[in-house]
């Protein structure tokens, strides 16, 4: 088989963890036999200062040619000046899901074993684990509702924004919710604001109404509020969470930091034809960019994502996470996830990624 | 001086919590030479049951008529199954806030020294302690924004809600959150997500329009999904955090749970003309409702809040804190804040509002 992939490293370390996806991916191909097809394209703060935006016209032709997208991460210090709506993030991100449809947001975390004091929770509550996919909605709601926008003078001036979800839309990302709960601990955590949003309501029905078609899948609903507290208490007894696209936003970010290792949290974006956009949850982390210190796990558990969604090659999606896997169980880990007394033994963006492509 | 106070309990460990509250009211009155006249009326899944809703218009008319409404709680499994709409939380509060115009809602948590092990939070950062005041927008935002409901049929049905706000309600609720830091640590973390929403960009202008005015005040901008990761690893460096509707009922939420003693924080919600409502942040608890083991704190801080923001009386609020930080500070405790181990010196809702009272 052979697939054109879509390369968007963007800014910060987005470019040094994307080497090390690449050769993972290479490792990949040899064995499964697979032929990838690699097309690198600007994005972000770097085509701001190269094409004067952050999603050039090149660059979303580029990705529509392709059978995936495999994105790093953009924005940095030099570019968050600009207007909110001109920024890298936003610039370039919500134009690729709106163009493409991307209405559907994989965001899998899960506390690994060992790696637990690195939850900012509690070790009485991290000591149990959890292991939560969010599942949020991508295309719709408060952030592509129309109409947007400003009216009016003086004191009276406001803004205005709107949520809009309709049944087909609510229908198609829960489908997906419980359809994953299926390969994993069977229940669905439904996630809204039904007692003040008229979304939330409909939102609720139509969540039930596809409940029925997997009788096997326990179904909960919990308000937005409680959901941000009962994931501080008890995170073990989540399994899927179903979230609007704003709600899933806040919940996704709450959940990565709990984890306490961001750098190991890779997100599918998909349309109903499975094209995709796969990235690291983490952000361009301009701090540390260009010391070689980045942890590449986040990147390459990405193209794994890709491999499995976009690509359907399951066998060669699971070799990259069980090479991942192993890299953790050996101890083989970047700085930010050692303590002080053992931060000596971190290894190098280069060494994860040799390591984990070797065990491949 | 004397006061008219419509006392609403409610539900659930409503009614005892109150109790207590009015005890330690007395004490206060007796010590400051106030004259209170309390009138009670139903509210809540009590009123349901009574009169058929959940704000009756005698409980109305009966909080038009006072100084204050003192609240207690409202909801339990009873009532769970009506509409969202109908049930006693939403149908409570919400035309409560709406009916007195109450935009501006004060939310302070604080983790107490000596509780830091109720914190979820690991113990090197609970350690550190926090002290946060959200400053939440109550009017307005997509809590009230109108167009808000249906339209179309069967898979095109849609729902849709309006997030709006002016120059003008910004403004006030911002002034607030200044003007409260002022009186702090003199930071003000100002909520949005203004690479989404229109209604975040307009709110970030004019906040930093009304931070001209507060030259000696810090002001920083964070995303909300930004925000609640960071009071995750960094809680002690926030002070007031200024939100609208949602996203200050999303954040509150989160700080009131970071403390682990949600007996303990009581909020205040008032209008321009200084009428508010006191409540505790903790719901009904119907769980431990009628067995006198339930935390009166809460509702007792609340009277405080009354006194020092609708009564003016400064010096009988300060007395109850002060009386609230001896009962904490002695170790007079109920059982939710004692390990295991100490359980057995819990004390009981009486007693502790007995000791705050004699305190006084
Ligand atoms: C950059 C921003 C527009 C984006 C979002 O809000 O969706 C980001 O926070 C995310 O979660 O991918
Ligand atoms: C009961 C509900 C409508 C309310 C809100 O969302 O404001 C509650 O969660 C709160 O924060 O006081």
């Amino acid at each position: 088989m052979s697939y054109q992939i879509a390369v968007l490293a963007g800014d910060g370390i987005g470019p040094e963890v994307m080497a090390e996806a690449r050769k993972v991916l290479s490792a990949v191909e040899a064995r499964f036999a697979l032929e990838m097809e690699y097309a690198e394209f600007d994005v972000g703060g770097i085509a701001i200062d190269k094409h004067g935006c952050p999603l050039p016209a090149a660059t979303l032709q580029g990705c529509a040619a392709a059978d995936a997208i495999l994105f790093g991460s953009v924005g940095g210090p030099k570019w968050e000046k600009l207007p909110p709506n001109e920024q890298p993030e936003r610039g370039a991100l919500l134009p690729l899901r709106g163009h493409f449809e991307l209405f559907c947001n994989l965001r899998p975390a899960k506390l690994h074993s060992g790696l637990e004091h690195m939850s900012p929770l509690r070790s009485d509550i991290s000591a149990r684990g959890f292991d939560v996919l969010c599942v949020r909605e991508l295309t719709g709601g408060i952030y592509f509702g129309k109409p947007k926008g400003r009216q009016g003078e003086g004191e009276d001036e406001e803004a205005f924004d709107t949520m809009r979800y309709s049944r087909r839309e609510i229908a198609r990302i829960a489908r997906i919710a419980f359809e994953a709960a299926r390969g994993r601990r069977k229940k669905v955590t439904s996630v809204d604001k039904a007692n003040v949003l008229a979304c939330s309501v409909l939102w609720r029905q139509v969540v039930e109404e596809v409940a029925r078609d997997f009788p096997d899948v326990e179904l909960e609903h919990i308000y937005i509020d409680n959901a941000t507290m009962q994931l501080l208490r008890r995170p073990h007894e989540f399994d899927v969470m179903l979230c609007s696209n704003l709600f899933g936003d806040i919940l996704s970010d709450e959940i990565a930091m709990l984890t306490g290792s961001m750098g190991l949290l890779a997100s599918a974006s998909m349309n109903a034809g499975g094209f995709g956009l796969f990235e690291p949850a983490g952000g361009s982390a301009p701090d540390i960019a260009g010391k070689g210190i980045a942890n590449p796990v986040a990147q390459i558990l990405s193209a794994a994502l890709m491999l499995r969604h976009s690509l359907k090659q399951e066998a060669a999606a699971a070799a990259i996470e069980r090479a991942v896997g192993k890299a953790l169980a050996d101890g083989y880990l970047t700085g930010e996830l050692l303590s002080a007394e053992h931060r000596a033994d971190a290894k190098t963006t280069t060494q994860m990624g040799d390591y984990i492509a070797k065990a491949i």
